[in-house]
């Protein structure tokens, strides 16, 4: 750490890798970039990162990053630069990330998995959680690169489990993003615009979000006893949304899949038990 | 407001009444309370309250408050209490509120329609909006009432809106608790428990919480251009989900059902846009 720079490559410059690579030359690092489409590292090369023609030209430095579109499209960029030490940032599967970890195990490339918990624009900001797993001591020796990017967490030593919590917590985004565009969509129909929504809306999430914790606890001790709101009332709920989305002629896609899974616990006797039961129809 | 205390009538005592009940005790109120199961009134009565045994015994007090399961319950008992002033405070669709609006006003009763949007626990602290539509004389009349459950809004004088804001903010919350629990029992799969994820999931939910206004303003002005996250990179992403909880022996309810919608987004030309450009398939 300190004073040492150390050569980066960074395989990929959609929108992420972009960011990636501008926050290594921010903290000083000797940074090289490699993507399909040259012309994207236009304003990277005036910030002082070198352009490689090919991914192969990339490898010879400390550590290389990769972040493409998909594990497929990775995979023989990643052949092309046989890197000495490599990061995957690809988001994948748990298989795709130990199939990667295999494929370096066997060419001798010291190998972690990340994943990024934040948008490009958040990239070199604390808030941004990254997430890795695989071999700790490479994480370690690559502990003063990774910092640049965000708060990293080291996970454990199965490559699979990054991508495993990566998909949980973008899971999380999509159904929180989906049921506020659903709400944006019913309210919208009498007429109530995003900023008349929006401050509602935002307290209300933070409210949500303090939920969470006493669900996690409940969900740990297999104990659904509640003293704040019952399943059944919320189901009975989901239903009247349903109805009301289909009355106000919106779809109701997104709560419906959530009524029949609320239903079903219902019908499996979790009707005066938390909300947090409903993970016993997940399993 | 400030000295004068109201006579304040409360019908129904489960977890929600009671909180409301209790809390209008604790700001010097005089709270007359029936419920069908008139033993859980005992710790109200211990702390001042009177006991009705009837609905009508309540209904001559300044003001009403009910809370009961639904409307198909809650009808007979506000007819029974005739009351002069009612706030309503069931939960049910923008229909049946304006359903009980119409009969308030063709019983002389003076009406306003509410939606608590917190917890029992949370009642009688600020961060409990409770959101009002309706009568906004009635409103302002009872606002000294009003402001000891939590932060009052007014929203306007059709009598349905605070009923389709609740079923849009409670969809948030149904979706985002599915999100969770759908996380947890994906980790849950390698050996992971809600303690161990809880960390990374609280702050990852705040920085999802972060991203709704950005999701808002596309909304309102229709433009889906986006520098952060095109939606074919996340309807991929939901691909992987889906598979990856099939894989883990998970049901994929939660992510099929929106694996479905951006997919279908996907194919009305939305792949290279934000992910706010699904609600155009929600619509
Ligand atoms: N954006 C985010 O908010 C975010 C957050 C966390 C994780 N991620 C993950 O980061 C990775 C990259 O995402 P992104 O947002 O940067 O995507 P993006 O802007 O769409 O960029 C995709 C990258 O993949 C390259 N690529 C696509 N097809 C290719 C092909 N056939 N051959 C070679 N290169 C190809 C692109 O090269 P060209 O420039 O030549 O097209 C570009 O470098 C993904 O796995 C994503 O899930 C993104
Ligand atoms: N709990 C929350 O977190 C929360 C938050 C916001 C809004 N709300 C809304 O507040 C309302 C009450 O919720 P809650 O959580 O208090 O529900 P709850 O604990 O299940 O209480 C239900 C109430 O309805 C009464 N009731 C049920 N069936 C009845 C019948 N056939 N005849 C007469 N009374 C009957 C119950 O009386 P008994 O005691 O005799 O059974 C009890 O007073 C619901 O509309 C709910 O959506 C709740």
């Amino acid at each position: 750490m300190g004073e040492s720079k150390k050569q980066v490559g960074v395989l990929g410059l959609g929108r992420m890798g972009t960011a990636l690579a501008g926050a290594l030359l921010g903290a000083g690092h000797d940074v090289s970039v490699w993507n399909r489409s040259p012309l994207k590292a236009g304003p990277l090369l005036d910030r002082g990162a070198r352009l490689a023609a090919t991914p192969a030209e990339v490898g010879s430095v400390d550590v290389v990053l990769s972040c493409l579109s998909t594990y497929d499209i990775q995979q023989p960029v990643l052949e092309a630069a046989a890197p000495k030490v490599l990061v995957n940032l690809t988001s994948g599967t748990p298989e795709q990330a130990r199939g990667v970890a295999k494929w370096a195990a066997s060419e001798g490339i010291d190998y972690v998995d990340g994943v990024i918990m934040a948008v490009p624009q958040g990239i070199g900001t604390p808030a941004a959680q990254v997430l890795y797993s695989g071999s700790e001591t490479v994480f370690a020796a690559q502990r003063d690169v990774l910092e640049v990017l965000g708060a990293p967490v080291f996970l454990g030593e199965d490559a699979g489990l990054a991508a495993l919590y990566d998909l949980a917590l973008l899971g999380m985004m999509w159904s929180t993003m989906a049921g506020y565009l659903h709400a944006l969509a019913l309210v919208g129909t009498e007429g109530v615009t995003p900023a008349q929504f929006a401050p509602m809306a935002s307290a209300w999430q933070s409210a949500v979000g303090g939920f969470l914790p006493g669900i996690g606890e409940q969900v740990a001790s297999g104990n659904y006893e509640t003293d704040v709101s019952a399943l059944d009332i919320n189901a009975a709920g989901l239903a009247l949304l349903v109805e009301t989305s289909r009355a106000q002629g919106i779809s109701p896609a997104v709560p419906a899949a959530l009524q029949e899974l609320f239903d079903r616990t219902v019908a499996a006797g979790h009707g005066s038990h938390a909300i947090a039961s409903v993970i016993e129809e997940i399993r």
